[in-house]
């Protein structure tokens, strides 16, 4: 699938970090969905947390709405969405581009290809998610229709761990409006933006986990074997630049615990049948139970970074690496990540709810 | 995808636990591969945990070679490979086929089909991943062309975890050679046993940790963006029955460490790059960088156990359920799981390696 | 797409002409659809040209449901359909192995893959489309829900050419009903019959062209711009062996006409809108009209005959090849395509009605 | 596939014909290839028939590079061309929009998708060939390497045939490289011009064939048995619209001729195997054999035309339509879809030599 994302609903995203744009063209979308240009960006600017403690790049990311849409609705053709670049400085890398930068994609990039755009590394940089947010801007309109939120927050940086949780995904959302780094928790939202502030100085970064939560949702989402809903959104999330570990429901504390312990018992209410507790995720036979799903996705810290750090070139020789632009680079991807963790899991969902429409004869 | 795998090395997988066969159709092997249906019988019978800590059903599981193979080597022709299912008694399922198991498939299929096959669970039986074990012992030929091992193992079974590691992937293979469980650490194998004869007489079940690990690979493998080998690993992985999280590298805890502590160094040795390190777990950039993949991917325990529990009808009237034919149940599905892990990274890789030979026009 | 065809409704074949078996799996079949082994069978015996007049291999072609049905109904879970080899001797096929059999696929096959399974021509043989045949009689299912016949038979044998066209697909079915090569005029059909003694005398082959039309379709399948209704038939058709040129509608005709003579006028007839004349065969855009779709598939001869040919063997040494076992192979496929132009057109609508599923929001 | 076509070289268009822009996306492009904006805008020109015998819309159709290419290579990242759309009149489009244009796609379209992009027939118009176009112009360079040229031409419009046709690709080059209409034979251009200039003044238009042609190619393109080599090409030049027929080889004709007329008997000359005719168009078995592929597609007369016609408007009310802004129409498809021939061609050979790297383990 490469740079393609979906099966129905279908991203191609293409663009580097410092050429003249980057973009994204959905195909499968279907018709009659009401949407503007404006709509994706208020949407887009809504995700952007910039806040002062992620990159200072003033990336206005207007997108521009090129195809498939005709007075004011989709048609069921291809939407072209792209972005230009504006503000970018590509004066600092000439110098260190024979440089490994350590744990960067140049050096895996060039062993694939024998080439790399180390312009504020091309292709590889975060920035390429930026489409998949603006894609991910139509696709909920889909899930609009079916009533469900998706949403994603920093649950921990370092070893700063969120402690009190909100109750629900309505009370999850209120809280994450007045927050300046997506994170639900006021207390530990201070000492998490004390540990980046002081990061900053250190010229260092630092990972986190960023977990994410649905409404309840239609059930039985989701293609055995292999593109359960949980499969499709691990490769979706672990698709993230820097995403290292992936949890659905209670994830890793599932392998500790008896069947008896583990097991979410079904219950009827009110003439549905739901389950009682939810340890799974919202996830049966890698289909989609009718409760939220939540997980989590752990990102590392940035590798890039403005201290002085030992490697080699390309040809071997021993060299040191620092970062110069520093203020470009988010000491925290996961804070930003936030966003892209919502897109995958809206373009997941709408994918899914398309597929789905063929499930039965009926 | 749902049935299928793989984007040039392709599996698709059919068939149900008590349906007449199981199997899987390869497409896009490439020819000149030697391999016969006695080598696919004897790296099955290898994998196969058949100790008296799995399910005991009898799956005898001889493979036959349908297609694809001529005077002993591949044609480039689609390969098809089946199981017959033997060994089953289905008469255990009529009496609860209205009772929702809990945790179950059952559910989430019927509410997608309207209609569950649950006759030992049907298609979402783990006997399904028998079909890819199967096909990724020929997969397995192109790694070994490359030299590649890929390894899986117990890491931990409950609170009980493996301590002594192997120092690297051939003593790891030694010791796993002589393991009941697929675990390398003879002392933890020992409490897993005990835990696990425990949890049999108790009729419950328990979760499970499966790590990974592979020999240096071919640098460059994966692609961009969505198809990392990150991202690819983690679908693989996350579409096996009962897996709830994954980690790459260091996973969970790259997101608790600065920059600086999580760096993989670049040095050069003997005129070849690689890094001081593997923190990162030979991925950088969504790309192998040549080191060895390693990771883990926890498993719930078993679902359906032989406890009683309290659930509902497909109509919501009150129920209890209790597994009748426990002895063809493991208590946890972790065990038998290594096979299929290996199985999902080994058909990943040949896939990427047969993917990167068109990366370049050189 | 190789060994696969179709987007949502996708089929897989494998297998060779002299292995143990050949055979298909469906995936993403609805659920809910009724079907048994049986009635798959008697559609393919009723499709099968078994005349004298076809190759007299006696493919008893039992079909063996294997998977994906529980109860009569499809459960949307893969359906795996397999025909075992019978009725083939192998043994004439050792001493001409390596001469290059004119016109035939041992050549580019050995130049692709270095490796070719001469047997019966292995994967080559038109032996791998009673597989699509099988598949398409579950496809067919969705059409019948829907009100649609698909028909192929047999417009011309050489010079011969039908001339009494049936007035509807009515007339045609019964027609095509007391044929013995599934040829709708008698009196054509009677010269083709002495035709085809003839060459059989003279050991030699002769192409053919087949028709095919449907009845009235919904309107709006196909899916622009690659994916039209005309690109996929198309495709299908000549994925077909032997065959050599297509037509939707008036097909080379339209490239004789002006504009004014070849446009289909729209009318209104009882509230509902259709094209006056149907020149276009049932599409416009790419899209299906709601009219007829019609269309011509050209088949070559056979090309293994058993007159004498002068040829080479794979070294480039002269050689002359003559068929031996000539009762084997038809003197015009174009008789048994039928079935398979039938099988492609339906398994092409029936991915079409799905996907079409997917095209409004509403 | 809907809007993307191609495995491993895979391009997806977007755009409507009086929207902002058109372009493509190529996913798959291989590294290391030297390409720049203006040599893609060359080879634009020089396939652009801009005669006053095709439409006078001045597309200037400059190509602008988004993505993908460093330093004048590309850098296997994804490939984003653009082509704005400047010279256009939407104003003449408002009063018939409610018409239904005789066997045009806006009623399929309006059946399918309950919305149509009116203006210059939206994303039906052949403009969106144009993104075709400008991909091949980047997979040319991969057919170049292995020395391929490919090309079409105007076979016939309406009754006028070319009669004298150039022995080899090479003379074919030259001859086109003076033609007004992308027609080799200078008598039979002449005719053509005269009737296209009558036909104008009638306010009508004409069909026309354009046949094909290549240089020797790579032995073993193309996969079978749904990839083979004449089935990506149908299904390519079937998606040209107004593409209704396609021959490979002697196509049709070879229906009409017996197996020892037909069959092209293998020699070897100077030590390499070829076969002493080529009738069946370079494939066999689908794959190619080495030598030329040729072949022919029949395109209808332009449906939308200046003489007035009876329809009806999407409530079935009578109408009539007559084409106002003639001039942007060209009278007949077929010399402007030479460019798009070649174009579908370039794309699926470049793919198949990609895909045929995987075929062996070797």
């Amino acid at each position: 699938m490469r740079n393609s994302f979906g099966s129905l609903f279908r991203i191609t995203t293409w663009g580097e970090s410092h050429g003249k744009a980057i973009g994204v063209v959905i195909d499968g979308c279907p018709s009659q969905i009401e949407i503007s240009e404006e709509e994706i960006n208020q949407k887009l600017q809504k995700r952007r947390p910039g806040s002062k403690y992620t990159s200072s790049r003033k990336e206005k990311d207007k997108v521009k709405l090129l195809s498939g849409v005709f007075k004011g609705k989709t048609t069921g053709c291809p939407i072209s969405l792209i972005i230009e670049n504006t503000d970018f400085d590509s004066s600092k890398y000439e110098k260190t581009k024979d440089i490994l930068t350590p744990s960067h994609a140049k050096f895996s990039y060039l062993e694939k290809y024998k080439i790399f755009d180390y312009l504020g590394s091309g292709r590889a940089s975060a920035r390429e998610t930026a489409a998949r947010v603006a894609a991910a801007a139509i696709a909920e309109k889909i899930l609009e229709k079916e009533g469900i939120t998706v949403l994603a927050y920093v649950e921990s940086i370092g070893d700063i761990k969120v402690k009190n949780k909100p109750k629900d995904i309505f009370e999850l959302k209120k809280s994450l409006e007045t927050s300046q780094i997506f994170c639900s928790d006021r207390k530990a939202e201070k000492k998490m933006i004390l540990l980046l502030q002081k990061l900053k100085k250190e010229k260092d970064s630092i990972g986190g986990v960023v977990s994410f939560l649905t409404s309840d949702l239609p059930k039985g989402l989701g293609e055995p074997v292999f593109d359960k809903i949980s499969s499709r959104l691990a490769s979706g999330l672990m698709s993230i630049p820097g995403s290292k570990g992936f949890e659905i429901g209670n994830g890793f504390e599932a392998a500790t615990l008896k069947g008896s312990e583990n097991n979410d018992l079904f219950i009827s209410e009110r003439g549905k049948i739901r389950t009682k507790t939810n340890r799974a995720g919202g996830v049966i036979g890698g289909l989609t139970s009718g409760m939220p799903i939540f997980g989590k996705v752990a990102f590392k810290p940035t590798p890039t970074i403005g201290k002085k750090q030992k490697t080699v070139t390309k040809r071997g020789k021993k060299a040191t690496f620092e970062l110069q632009n520093v203020k470009t680079h988010d000491p925290c991807i996961a804070i930003r990540a936030t966003a892209v963790v919502e897109a995958m899991i809206i373009l997941s969902l709408a994918d899914m709810i398309l597929l789905n429409k063929t499930a039965r004869l009926i």
